[in-house]
């Protein structure tokens, strides 16, 4: 209730703050019987850990999973499983600084204003860092949608900055730091984010995800509409400042003959909806995609207030990333896998003896 | 859990068919001492209702709104209050075509993938007839917390088609039927609703809200931040296929130092938060803004398949809205009053005796 | 989360007063494709309704429901049923007497700390008026099981006062205003409930509900187990104050080897768990019994308090049950169907797929 | 959803098994600036822990928490406390009997019917070992309710199998290996325990929980009534088959003129409400009851059957206690103190505002 769990039957719970003595979670609701390893989990980890390439803080955070529980002789047993992830890079210094001035665009001066009272090492609790445990639970809800139902789920860097690229070869996308799916612009990222740092400054970024063969059938209408829960899980990542399915913000100046993805028996003939129709799951792709903002920290100066409410300066140093869009790929495939699971489980406990007589149409 | 409740601690409940007898709703963890009368919600539902202009749908329903509990001698009890509409105008007529058949772009054919039936008059559950009770319960969050708060939440038409608007004037909203706060632009609107009429399709729209004097506080990290809240409660509106916060997509191409909002005595410098800071309200205006895609309901015919697969032509009759987006700023306003209202009762329930030193900046 | 929901999956949220214009009910995530008709409710409604012998409140309702959604050419359709029934004997008269004095034993004082204020009439909420709707919402789900999984559920008086009663003919509970399954002791019965309306007073009772051919595997360990369900559900009706599964407070002098339930290929040696394992039905049928106290109304004078608190005497008039244990039945049966058809979604949601090697034992 | 979690507000999900690496939970949602360190937790799981005289199981836990985050400064924070323990005196043994046998009475047949894999290592996640982590987040909200409201919670052995005993002296409980609050009966409990242990049999027992200084309004009507979400909380004990409030089953043979407590400027006259009126706390004392079953881990031969259902002996070797409610207070009080804890905070959240006029009772 304190916003700290994800889902209803697959359900998430994390905990940790940036300089604390450990990140954890517990997995809720997992079907048993899923073969389940730490190295299913690290694999996922070690695409978001930070400090792989110049380009992203330069932490260094070995992000090792223990499995603390619910896993017995390689499988998921049906109880809960448990999972953390030491912190050991909490650099000793002094927070001096940011301990009596609120950031202007961080969470210090909300934090405040609602607990009265914050961990302001690294940010605490609202530190990017915090979404190792969603990556660290969307893994196993990936293999089961993978191993169980074929689902495939696949991000990538849509836009840096002023550079819109190209979703032509999603195969590439771990190939490269930027999980950049058009290699061919890889110099002009490269050269976009050496300037940018050189002055000290971030950028925002877009980002989309991609999820196929995904059953028809999941959402729950009419709160809990899929797109309702991707906008949730998608909205909850620090940073995202918008949300949109398929057509998205174009759907505003299209007519109705033009949206509409019509069917026939060879499946959609295209795919403006996204995913969904009436908030269910189609069987076309899943395609989200999300705005992040430029992150706060950044060395050129701004002016902000202290803990009395008196005006100062502010620099923020420290190690930070100029786009926190680089790494919100796993992250974001992390969320859309938590969310596709957990309707999954939500629809078969509804209409699991359901029989339907209308054939599946081909997505797109 | 099958999606028809909103809200953890002020829970909307809803239920009702676009053609069933009645639509209703349970509306409970309402404080108690709340006047409220059938006429405070009437006063948002006769907003939302169609057939007030020639640019909405001609069906005609009275949309009169019972108290059945929860209200004792004009005041809320703490008790859940129970809402019904009883639907007048389901006009009787043969309803063969979409009975057999799935209309592109409509709820149809996933309802029937996922029950394996689905009560197809009128669209049934489906229908935007449902959100006459998201209306109906948000006027009773709205008057909370306009008269404990001090908060006011305000919709407006920001796009329709290709022609954007100002937001200058937003007293002008409900006195034109756009909710338009452009009203210098209230011409170019009517001809283009009536050229569109014309040609049987539909368009899309943008709708935008600002909710101002939210206390700070509200919010719960790091899974129901405030703007995930308010991504989920709105992406649930019939025909949304987008939602920004504040800058939104704009934070794509912004610099950190361009985004951030600067903090000193006498406020925030600016607003592009759009409203929160980490997922909590930092006392700026909440402004959040939504895509609605044009509707599906157009007389230009289509190709889709029919139950058994087979491919056919369909064309929609009936009394359709051309811009669902015209009649959808009481329904988003509610949502977000929905969403306040819940999260002020969520942060009260677990900081009520918090004790905050720093002064609370004005919101802007 | 205001107390007026129950279930996770199949959720029941119901409202109404004893003395507002209706009681209601929504019903949510019902599977689909379920036969469902009013007349299937109204058998159910009809067992519990008031008036029915001499020695129940002379309250006359008729207690007609009206479904007013999620229902379809006689099938639920899986969106939510809202269920209306409208109260018409609100005998009009003089409350002045319970709306300034807080009757000992009853709600009165403790919604009046609670809320501030309270519904008087009739004891507003806190009637066992509200009971109406938890059985036609348990008409429903035990519909299901019966039909779907073949479960039935069966209550009985077990003890009224200091008469114990055995359970040997269930077939006849339905046959006599006691739910008695003890026949032969109707006679006894009578006579002591005469004698003691003749006294003003009131009695306690003993409620035994039994449910057989429920499938292993229901209930969610560890804080969700079963059996904790059952507690709950059984013990949020009206004047219950115990709740004991299988052997109960019996258990508490026995030894292991007499209590543990031996297993052989022929099945369960005996019964002594009340059907659950580690919180997970095993498979035996469920045992629960429950303890209703007297009912508070009586003619009997008594010492309490006003709204200022100064002393006062009160004696409560008009139509109350002098044996709440009398109309119980229904109410406790209902509550066990909707755990159980709660529990049967959960186990499914979560374990659809798992097979089980094996066999499942015969229950007693 | 999957059961592992407890609360609404006050939110505990636990996790771990007897044999796995670790036990440990998550506590959202506790109010910030609460002063916390790992002794007050210790504090309470040393009351608990196994092994402290040769009436309870020589399983030899240090039982040590470390607490992973949420906590700063020594003052909670609002953010999720995560607590973990790990298990040391996992004795390395064969457990090829319990591997392939179902030991009756025990939760091995049920959990191998639900999930189709169990974790047999000394029962898994059913071991009474799970209650360690309740009894660590009840020490958080027992601080709380103590430090803010003055409420006290305190347990004690009311009944070791044919043995009643009085709840004269709750301060001498802490002083003896039984929770006795009857010290001189210590001798014949001494004796009785010593004579059964030779026998390799068990015993069942009762306890009692007394909750002081309640304040009045706690509780949600109609389905979480308190003594609902007591019920659920106490019955989801390991072993425990009945539970009771204030008089309990002894209110079944009660007049109503008895059971009613009266009211007058004084306060409650007596107590066999148990503390609530119409599900909601009226500032009497809380004095709910439980009947723990004998431990079915025996060394009593018995019959049972293996994976493949067929008919073999039993003996459960290993360390086992021979009165489960010997150390079962401990976690009874921790799961009164979890619900009231959970109720302030619902209670609050809604009815943060309300004014009361009628002066609180005195309690007794």
């Amino acid at each position: 209730m304190s916003g700290n769990s994800f889902g209803r039957l697959f359900v998430v719970t994390t905990f940790g703050e940036s300089h604390g003595p450990a990140l954890g979670c517990v997995v809720d609701g997992c079907p048993p019987g899923l073969p389940l390893s730490a190295s299913d989990i690290q694999t996922d980890l070690e695409r978001r850990r930070p400090g792989k390439s110049r380009h992203t803080t330069q932490r260094n955070e070995a992000d090792e999973v223990e499995i603390l529980s619910g896993v017995f002789e390689g499988q998921t047993t049906g109880t809960p499983i448990g999972l953390v992830v030491r912190n050991t890079d909490q650099r000793s210094r002094d927070y001096g600084d940011i301990k009596d001035k609120f950031r202007p665009g961080h969470a210090d001066y909300s934090y405040q204003q609602k607990y009265g009272i914050r961990d302001y090492r690294g940010g605490g609790r609202a530190s990017a860092r915090e979404t190792t445990m969603r990556v660290a639970a969307g893994a196993i809800a990936r293999k089961y949608l993978a191993e169980r139902l074929g689902v495939t789920i696949r991000g990538y860097l849509a836009q840096l900055g002023p550079i819109t690229l190209a979703a032509g070869q999603l195969d590439a996308t771990d190939d490269n730091p930027f999980f950049c799916a058009d290699p061919a612009r890889l110099g002009e990222l490269e050269s976009f984010m050496d300037e940018l740092r050189e002055t000290g400054d971030s950028i925002g970024a877009k980002i989309s995800v991609l999820a196929q063969n995904v059953p028809p059938g999941l959402g729950e209408p009419v709160f809990d509409k899929l797109e309702a829960a991707l906008a949730h899980g998608l909205m909850s990542i620090n940073a995202v400042k918008g949300i949109e399915l398929g057509a998205g913000f174009a759907a505003i100046t299209q007519r109705g003959s033009e949206h509409r993805d019509e069917m026939s028996p060879d499946g959609f003939a295209k795919n403006d909806a996204g995913g969904t129709l009436g908030g269910i799951s189609s069987g076309q792709d899943i395609l989200a995609s999300i705005a992040l903002k430029p992150t706060s920290s950044i060395s050129v100066p701004g002016q902000t207030i202290d803990r009395e409410g008196k005006s100062v300066d502010i620099v923020t140093a420290g190690r930070h990333d100029p786009c926190v869009g680089l790494r919100a790929t796993p992250i974001a495939e992390a969320m859309v896998a938590l969310v596709l699971m957990d309707h999954y489980l939500r629809h078969r406990a509804q209409n699991a003896d359901v029989a339907v007589s209308t054939p599946a149409l081909k997505g797109r």
